[in-house]
């Protein structure tokens, strides 16, 4: 039986996700991230259409790498205005039964004994429905609003990581006993004292030395997302991770990743089937090729290259606006090894006339133009299921190109013919998201690290 | 015309708020703060109600002064087990369309650059329907788990809120004009970058160079709530209160700190008229008066002792474990000196026999036995209304014995009294919860501090 695809979709609590510039489009309604009823109306289209989860990505400042000034991201509505996406999840679980909920929430400028907190608080509200994209954050411009001189230098945010996690552990898999909470009305007890553990956790960054405030919820610790691409990123997700999050690349990168996560994942003792992966992907879908095609074209007139390319200087850390033709041309060239798309658009492009700095950035559009599939439903489904088998991965973030028409467009017809072909599930399973996602119960699967901490009983109670 | 009383609701997402005992009543299901129904029906309830708001308690950690243990804390449910009352509010938000939330959330462990974009985000969700009450937290079990040593000194905290809410003001009223975001498809511009403004913030406790994440919500300030009652904690609420919870007192008490605060608020240049008093009110009620004192009869049988004096601990400091009957008396007469009900229930018990702890902690019960009413709905309405005229307050804080009934008592009882007498609302009126409450508008009053910041234009760009 080949293996069943899942789907997450991409959301952001603010005008545009990576689609810059499409909020311009006719069709687009970019405001409608301010409004409850988007977000209750979109949660119940996902469950119609049986996704796994929801997906929120955040960011906690400007854009501004590019040129050095925030301006661009501020006229592009690029994350910015951007509100706490944590909110939308409560209103959108009320009206749904079976949806995840996957969230992301940085762990830098946050602390653990918080951050436990508000999980197992959606966790129960959710009914064992949440996910935690765990992020260390990389904006200049977050750290220095937090009161911080700079960032705290890559490796070691996911060194406090560790920590964090491991606190965030210690809170939700062994404060609290199962049977803690007795509620026996006879003997006067709500909860049994003796049931309820200090974790006394002294480390180098942390120290909490006192228990959680939240019974155990339906999965105790979220399901962990994360979405590092570094050397140490890849490292911290091989230990912590059970779903990974790719971004923007090609299948033989995406597999590279894959293989790599999971060898990784293998030599910290743990399965390598153990984390599900997850690479973005933009559907352009119509009845037929013909009208996706023209959808498309629609579409990239809107793209915007001063946009596109600011996108590009906050994911790599380069300014672009200093660039001219050439010096993207070899910046692509160089980044761009290994993928034949780009090494076609840029052959048969350039046959045709010198290539020009927006013909590079549409390269960039809708956050990678590789991640864009333009055609009928049959086609897509096809180049869906292709792309998984190929790569080894387990399903699909689904990113839009216009709010709100392009999920509506996704769920009417590419899931009918994804659930036709038997790659995508027609019923949701009962349970919680991690019982959805892995079969094996509510909880952290034994041996996951989280499963292992231990607390210090020789530690002074709170 | 008599003064409008305006009524709020208290919930804490807990077990218990202070109805220490309770628990264990046949009617009481404490379970229910984990499910999210619980919470839109309560919702829904209160709209059909016409309540003003709901108001949620919140605590960071156990409450642990009696016995120097938070034994008796957990053992009773006492504001523990305890989720995060922020993401109640969407949900409850989606099925209604006139109730206000109020929601405590602490500044002492939370960053002001965080806080401004939680409070704008509610703000949008529920348009324009969000108060903030402003607490610095007490507790010391909290302070540890976050990492201090001990908690910041008592005034100190306060000088930390000041600074913290004058960031927050920076953000909400002043980084962004009204007119930033224009959504220009013509000219390309989403946000115009010339009004969106750096707010430059250097102080003694923070550093906030940058600009606010979210554009500007419909109150932009939320309406702000306090409920400090130390000398401090009064001049704060002058200063930046616009409604103020009153907690456990006489009508000579209550009128006394009304009059107090009102006179520090004109001291800071106020009108005193724009702050509201809310004190805590616990009704009993039912179809008559002996069927309301049936049923308060069976409340007392369910009052822990132990509890209540662990509540009055927290609350004073003071270690009550160790105190026996005739130390705990001597306490009460001199806090109690001025309360002709707490003088007429000692004189009139320890003439039928000797005072017990159980007797003396009965006057705790409920969170303070002198808040209670006990009675028909005439009774109570009436009570309530002798009460606001005669103290000058604006409304009640409805608390509750038992979860859920007691609130459907009010409802179906009381509320419709008070409708026909005129002193409350029969049907909402459009607008904001600020415009509801104060009837100027959405926004801060001008005048009120929040509205006098200024940026510091000199500040390096972020």
């Amino acid at each position: 039986m080949p293996k069943r695809i899942r789907l997450n979709f991409i959301e952001k609590n603010c005008p545009t996700v990576d689609n810059i510039g499409m909020w311009r489009h006719p069709d687009s309604r970019p405001e409608l991230y301010k409004e409850l009823h988007y977000w209750t109306d979109l949660a119940q289209l996902l469950e119609e259409a049986r996704f796994d989860a929801i997906f929120f990505a955040d960011a906690l400042g400007p854009f501004s790498t590019y040129g050095n000034s925030r301006d661009t991201a501020v006229r592009e509505g690029m994350s910015l205005p951007i509100n706490d996406p944590l909110y939308l999840i409560p209103a959108m679980a009320a009206v749904t039964e079976h949806l995840g909920f996957a969230v992301t929430s940085s762990i830098t400028y946050d602390h653990p004994y918080a951050m436990a907190r508000k999980m197992s608080t959606l966790d129960h509200l959710t009914g064992g429905r949440i996910g935690w994209n765990i992020v260390t954050s990389n904006l200049n411009s977050a750290a220095l609003n937090f009161g911080w001189r700079e960032q705290l230098e890559h490796d070691r945010r996911y060194d406090r990581g560790d920590e964090f996690l491991e606190v965030c552990y210690k809170l939700w898999e062994r404060s609290w006993e199962d049977d803690a909470v007795v509620r026996d009305r006879q003997r006067r007890v709500y909860t049994d004292p003796s049931k309820v553990h200090d974790i006394g956790h002294e480390g180098e960054f942390f120290k909490v030395p006192g228990i959680h405030l939240s019974e155990p919820s339906p999965q105790r610790t979220p399901v962990l997302f994360q979405a590092g691409s570094s050397q140490r990123g890849r490292l911290f997700a091989a230990k912590h991770a059970e779903c990974v999050f790719l971004n923007a690349m090609t299948p033989e990168e995406t597999k590279y990743l894959v293989d790599d996560i999971r060898s990784k994942a293998k030599e910290a003792g743990r399965d390598p089937a153990d984390i599900l992966f997850f690479p973005r992907f933009v559907p352009v879908v119509a009845p037929t090729e013909r009208e996706a095609r023209e959808k498309f074209e629609s579409y990239l007139e809107q793209v915007s290259t001063e946009g596109t390319l600011a996108l590009l200087s906050s994911w790599s850390g380069i300014d672009f606006s200093a660039f001219g033709r050439d010096e993207l041309l070899a910046f692509i060239e160089r980044k761009g090894n290994g993928s034949q798309y780009i090494a076609d658009y840029l052959s048969r492009a350039s046959a045709e006339r010198p290539l020009t700095v927006p013909d590079l950035a549409k390269l960039y559009a809708f956050g990678g133009i590789e991640n864009v599939a333009v055609g009928s439903a049959e086609q897509i489904a096809e180049r869906m299921i292709a792309f998984a088998d190929a790569t080894g991965i387990d399903g699909f973030n689904v990113a839009y190109a216009i709010r709100p028409a392009s999920v509506r467009d996704f769920a009417d017809l590419v899931v009918p013919e994804l659930q036709r072909l038997g790659r995508v599930q027609s019923e949701y399973e009962a349970g919680s998201l991690r019982g959805k996602l892995f079969g094996h119960g509510d909880r952290l699967k034994p041996g996951h690290p989280g499963t292992r901490t231990e607390l210090n009983a020789n530690a002074p109670t709170s």
